[in-house]
């Protein structure tokens, strides 16, 4: 019988399966629940009122006439929009679908599982309202336009607090990002990049502080030259990592000043900036390069054997590997600590450390949303980072823990009160709060998407699915595991 | 003392008020209730979770690796969407913002509250989510570019199960619709042009049977040719009545076949088809027009005095009186019965007789969401409209309750289940379900809909406003009258 929290799957597997393919089944009942749980449900949110409703006559303050003085208010100042709409607690999230989690391109609907994943992950866990917006930004040729997602993200930025792009593939996603930071009067996230540099640099500090190693000592190895890893670069330098100690990896080979393919290409202006700053010896392999390494971040080929045994029982004492291809690991984590690995940490929820930008942006963004910032600068992913490291910290850390789940409440309100107050030290900020404020607040709107929450699988306006979907999920998985061996 | 169900305003106001005092008051009244609750509340809609949270485990379903199976599915598939996503019930209302119910252009943002306003009623009144989308149109010369909001809407349609537009000034949105309408493979409604038609048509219908005349038989005019206006003759005329017998003005008089202006200009040319086959005479003047006429459908400026008493106490015996501009009629509705007046209909709540596009739209986008229509046709706009009318005179009319109202629950699931059908009919459907199916579907989710907002005020999740706010917004508005006059 399946826990219908999930609890037990491991020991629902046959006894002579191995790590290996419990890890497979593993991934193949959570897909097989997926469909059904999502079809069950009809997808994930819904939308619903938070005002009061007493009666018929209260829609003519919500709505005819009285809302009339609502759109002439924020007529006379725009910035009224953000007290008087939803707008204030309220991201897109917005993609063109084109290199979704670890999926690729999936066609404009595609993305909709897990854009509104990512709505859901707000609400729940930061409090904060939002839309799952997939986008087909193909021109006449048929080929995505970055200017089309631009322009449309500029038209929509009125309805919003907040956009957070995300599953935009490179290069167009650094253009859309870039432009649209300059171009729009509210903070433009990119999670994949900012998300996950934050998240990951929040894991690295504290893994670091547990092999004792110093971020300014470290040899580090980046595999994927993606957005995530290139910006999971410039915030480790920019938070005192060396350049010259850090070496990136893309589907060529290494970067380093001579990648003149990189160079030549215009809209490859974040990687090209890499190549100048690190790897100044122009190692070129993967074998070289991990040879002593302390750290190893991949975000690449989600499929594991990406990372080979070999390279990780290369690394230095106390090796700290980061292997976060979605939805599989470059190397199971069992694998990586078999080769000696000190730490191993991927961006899956079933292993240990999840390095996940889910433990970062619902607090980021909550933080940027309550002080209406109208940016989020890497100063305050920088210092998100740290909020996590040293929340996490605090409450206790250990190789098989270095930074907090999803599941403490407690860390995204302090993320949010930590990110407000450096959005006001760096001018950002609309309005001015404590930080106390910005804590109570948003402490507050968690605990109450959490109680609403429950309060409706209480009274029956969330049903449980039924116990049939579990069983047939897990026979199935099982099943096709037996197929592939 | 205010009843917090607002039942109870016309006692509040002094004894000295006249009848056009009080209704000045009543609307002032609600325009500041308006700003303060909506403060209050922080805007009026937020999303939700629909599926079940039951611990951190299920994230793995909902979110990575699980969900990379919806991506997928719906890649391999894209139909697959409307059954795994939101998308299947929800609709974007879109707007440009530049005819926002009566007050014109309120820039982008400015439309927030009224299309916040729109969602919430989808969702209490025909168990639909919708999300408001406010967005800026304007091309680089700052005039408001109709292709840009078609191709906002072609992009954005994959995340949407119908695409609600609203408040889009004219003649952009004839364009607009008529284009996104062809373009689109989502029913694209123009709530404003068939909203409004579909309502008033339902109206008429049993206004008609209670004065005894037949439609095809009396003489109409309209007064006004904006987006409203013109569609709904088009459907009255499509539904029986005779556009020999109809009379239509817009700001430079009457149409017809001699308007070279409205002939020279193509994006007028939904009103130059009503040039060619209305207004037969040439009748130049409202005074003649109005001179026996049975019926007045008025959607013009929002001024009690654009409609003369003189006019209403020319028409017909049994005379037929719509004056139904927002936030305020052509003409109150006491003034319509004291000049003889047998039927007075407005566009507001506070008055008897409400022909509001609430009664309509909920109801046809639900039955057109559960059969995955491909489109909304003038077919389904009128069988709704006589959905309603049908309802109506099942329940009970009179002449000051011509048409079902907002809270009767019922009339929406109904609509739903004959529209849904006239769409299968029609082969605009991209699934076939019973009259019975989608009644029972549709009544479900309204239930559910209303039953949990009810749940969320006992448990506190929405909290009722404090009582200085009513008496504040009471005194400001009697202080108000006093000042004007």
């Amino acid at each position: 019988m399946i826990d219908p929290m999930l609890k037990n799957l491991e020991q629902l597997f046959p006894a002579d399966f191995t790590e290996e393919q419990k890890a497979q089944a593993k991934t193949q009942f959570l897909k097989n629940m997926a469909v059904e749980a999502h079809r069950f449900y009809g997808g994930k949110m819904q939308t619903v009122p938070k005002c009061g409703l007493y009666g018929l006559n209260w829609f003519n303050v919500w709505y005819t006439p009285g809302v009339s003085k609502i759109s002439t208010t924020i007529r006379e100042d725009n910035d009224a929009s953000f007290a008087l709409s939803n707008r204030g607690n309220l991201v897109a999230v917005v993609s063109d679908s084109t290199r979704v989690l670890g999926d690729g391109d999936c066609t404009p609907p595609g993305g909709l599982g897990v854009m509104e994943g990512k709505a859901m992950i707000m609400k729940y866990l930061g409090g904060v309202d939002a839309v799952a917006l997939c986008v087909d930004s193909k021109g006449p040729d048929g080929i995505n336009n970055p200017d089309k997602l631009i322009d449309f993200v500029k038209m929509l930025q009125h309805s919003f607090g907040a956009i957070n792009l995300e599953d935009i593939s490179q290069p167009n996603c650094f253009k859309v990002l870039d432009e649209l930071r300059e171009a729009c009067d509210i903070p433009v996230w990119h999670d994949d990049a900012q998300g996950t540099a934050c998240v990951t640099l929040a894991g690295l500090l504290n893994a670091l502080k547990l092999a004792e190693k110093k971020l300014s000592n470290v040899k580090i190895v980046l595999l994927g030259a993606g957005a995530s890893n290139t910006t999971i670069a410039r915030l480790i330098i920019a938070d005192g990592g060396d350049p010259a100690k850090m070496i990136i990896f893309d589907t060529k080979g290494s970067l380093h000043p001579e990648r003149e393919d990189i160079k030549n290409d215009k809209r490859n202006y974040r990687k090209w900036e890499l190549c100048t700053k690190t790897n100044p010896e122009k190692i070129l392999s993967m074998e070289e390069a991990m040879n002593g390494a302390d750290v190893l971040i991949a975000l690449s080929t989600p499929e594991p054997d990406t990372v080979k045994r070999e390279w990780i029982r290369s690394m230095a004492e106390k090796a700290i590997v980061f292997a976060c291809a979605n939805p599989v690991p470059e190397i199971w984590p069992y694998a990586a600590k078999e080769e000696g690995a000190y730490i191993v940490a991927t961006g899956r929820g079933d292993f240990p450390n999840q390095v996940n930008n889910s433990v970062c942006f619902p607090g980021i963004l909550k933080g940027a949303l309550l002080v209406r910032a109208r940016k989020i600068t890497d100063g305050m992913a920088i210092r998100c980072a740290h909020s996590i490291a040293d929340f996490s910290e605090k409450r206790g850390i250990n190789p098989d823990d270095i930074i907090a789940k999803m599941d403490e409440t407690e860390v995204f309100a302090v993320e949010a009160a930590d990110v407000a107050e450096q959005a006001i030290k760096e001018s950002v900020a609309r309005i001015n709060l404590s930080w106390d404020e910005v804590y109570i607040h948003a402490k507050a709107d968690i605990t109450a998407a959490r109680a609403l929450v429950e309060d409706m699988k209480k009274a029956g306006h969330i049903k449980e699915p039924p116990p049939e979907m579990f069983e047939a999920a897990l026979q199935a998985a099982i099943e096709s595991v037996h197929r592939m061996h």
